[in-house]
């Protein structure tokens, strides 16, 4: 009765980048289809104090590296936060599928187990099970981002579908 | 390296139901403090051909029903989706929860091969075995409308959170 950490990550995380990527594709092709200017887009949020569409696809983008990799203990690539285009968005969201893809099932042994520090070093350091970590920080997380610009988009118009959300399963 | 069936579901599924819970008390408190009927925010929605915030939070009280209850092979207790108040949403969270955390680990033995049929007997049916439905179907359907009805309140300018989300970790 168990599943491995390996499978609760990185495909999970792999088929929602991949839906990640094709919903920014929909929603460039809508705004040269409406001749929208791609900025209005990539700026747009839902409330002004909340993050716009390219810092939520950011976001997720680092939950899905900082996921895998902490669990698989691979050292984390950096990426700059400085995407201001689709196709930028797109190559990070590519580059992070890359690292994801390169750990290894035997790197994820025993990291249900494994002590992950959240923010260490910080008053609000926290320390999680690699399984706490997974279940009930990073995926939340995670799900919270990839939804997040999806709602943003549709509440632009962007015509997608839960379908386009939810990938290939 | 593994983690349970149960692990990955109830406790997950618990953990955001109770934040959703929470969500929806600051949105009441918030709309009696600013005299804002509670309709106005039950019946928000981020397009017009996406659900409203009521809808939103009946389908995630469904899939955290559905999830457990199809692993745990327990028959599904039904809810008439009626819920007109944030009482009453309240209520099916609590019911929804009172359900899932009726079930135990030993339900969930072996649920990770056991095939669980999507859409029986229409066109678009799907056969998963359970660990894909958990992980691949059911966690990113859940948390697409845990976080939907989110981000419906902070478009309406409700003043949550990430910290609200993300409940007790």
């Amino acid at each position: 009765m168990s599943i491995s950490m390996y499978a609760a990550s990185v495909p999970v995380l792999t088929q929602m980048l991949d839906s990640l990527s094709d919903v920014l594709s929909k929603a460039e092709a809508h705004a040269v289809a409406k001749n929208i200017a791609p900025e209005v887009l990539l700026q747009s949020r839902l409330f002004p104090d909340m993050f716009p569409l390219t810092r939520q696809v950011q976001i997720a983008a680092d939950f899905a590296k900082g996921i895998a990799g902490r669990l698989a203990e691979a050292e984390l690539p950096a990426f700059e936060d400085n995407e201001q285009t689709f196709a930028e968005l797109q190559t990070r969201i590519a580059n992070t599928k890359s690292f994801i893809s390169s750990l290894n099932v035997a790197q994820f042994t025993d990291s249900e187990t494994r002590e992950v520090v959240l923010r260490p070093g910080t008053p609000k350091e926290k320390k999680l099970s690699g399984q706490a970590y997974l279940l009930n920080y990073g995926l939340p997380q995670f799900f919270f981002h990839v939804t997040t610009t999806y709602a943003i988009l549709r509440h632009n118009g962007v015509e997608i579908g839960k379908k386009d959300y939810m990938g290939a399963y």
